[in-house]
């Protein structure tokens, strides 16, 4: 039997630079979720999470045997009335796996469909140019001081890894001018760039982001845009390192273009 | 002979806490800096940092040997034509120590203060008051989930001090909304208070600050004030954590009156 992908579609950009890797993938659309197959995509199914059961016969009715979560979607109000069976059944493991975060949640609905016999792949695994790939991919480059900052920012994420947090830092200078938290990497680079002038010893620093230990890229990796850039630029820093095959570039043009054009580098370095 | 202390002062209201709590103290001001003597207090000494020497000699004329560093001093504009022997004698230490960033300088001037046979005290000797005995000092107390936050907060803290990064962190749900940096602590506590709401899974949540590993104490003790409360309640945490004996609180009165309006609790625990 030939392998057959199911994008199964959350809000942003993703799913749509998905499914133009995948022309043959079905395009999975959620109720209530507002993500549309893009235009010219042949195939489509439409479903809802309370009839879940339905989902699963309807992509094996179309041959799929692997899915490829992409987007964000919003916890989504569910009515217990529309339920179907097979989501009666796993109402208790998802309402446990609900307290236990979005992470919790992921995993689950991972496990779930590999235990109904689809193969769950990540977008990078579909569409291998969304990652970077090392080296670095802009025309500028770190120089000295760059290496010394990236060096205590690899350090400051390795000792919060174990926490569970800290997808991101900047360092300038040898000085922390942020971490990140639950707010994310845009909240933390308007953080940065509203540092007081003369608290920052110089210009430049890097922005170094990379996945937390453990998380599961498959459904949650990393990513950045070139809004990203624009903020990096904007709070003064000189380039931004990420690792390897593990965070996404969005737009991957526009975000070197914008790189180049704000003379900040981008490197992908070994993970 | 009999101890006497001198009071050298920056800005802030330190200073001016100190000399009441030692009225016969010698309160020295610096040019440039803009601190004055607080008023009725009788002895008073100017001094200029470019003549070092001169603030010496001008010590030991009244009998001092005891100095306690208090308030902020910006790093003045120095003139070296103005530099008496004693400060063209320290000049090349004093360059190497500010290239090394504000801690190196401040251990420095301890240093230099205790070659010329001063002892250097902490403002928390002059005035025990001014920092925390171990207990919940607010009509508020810490519940149930505050303590599994005080918890995570005080790993992450751990976990960071080895790099030297990390006064304090704010976690709430088990969730932590920020790590202090460079910026300081009302810069976290705003950073904070702006997280949407839709990202926080619950209203509540701690913020504990403590020294770093190996922060000099006598010249550079965190400190909480009104402020700092007030900022908190504007986070929307239920509560604050220090630890005893390390942490200064600032208007001490106004400090708890403030924490007691706003109905969050003031948690001094063993280092």
């Amino acid at each position: 039997m030939a392998e057959r992908l199911a994008i199964l579609a959350g809000r942003g950009a993703l799913p749509g630079l998905l499914a133009r890797a995948a022309p043959e993938a079905l395009f999975v659309t959620f109720d209530g979720v507002g993500a549309e197959p893009p235009k010219g995509h042949a195939h489509h199914l439409r479903a809802a999470f309370s009839q879940i059961g339905a989902l699963f016969d309807g992509l094996r009715a179309q041959g799929v045997d692997q899915v490829v979560l992409a987007g964000a979607m919003a916890r989504p109000t569910l009515d217990p009335d529309q339920f179907d069976d097979r989501m009666q059944a796993l109402a208790p493991r998802l309402m446990a796996a609900m307290t236990g975060g979005d992470d919790a949640l992921l995993r689950l609905v991972i496990k779930v469909f590999e235990e109904e016999g689809f193969a769950v792949l990540g977008a990078h695994q579909v569409a291998p140019d969304l990652v970077a790939s090392e080296g670095v991919l802009t025309r500028a480059e770190p120089t000295g001081a760059d290496f010394a900052d990236i060096e205590r920012a690899t350090a400051i994420l390795a000792a919060l890894a174990p926490l569970d947090i800290g997808q991101a830092t900047v360092v300038a200078g040898g000085l922390c001018l942020g971490i990140e938290t639950l707010q994310g990497t845009d909240a933390l680079l308007r953080f940065v760039a509203a540092t007081p002038a003369d608290l920052r010893r110089q210009p430049g620093g890097v922005l170094v982001k990379r996945p937390k230990a453990g998380q599961e890229l498959r459904v949650d990796m990393p990513a950045i845009g070139p809004d990203t850039v624009k903020a990096a630029a904007a709070a003064g820093l000189g380039g931004i390192v990420v690792t390897a095959g593990q965070v996404m570039l969005l737009e991957r043009d526009a975000l070197l273009a914008t790189a180049d054009e704000a003379e900040l580098f981008l490197w992908a370095i070994a993970p």
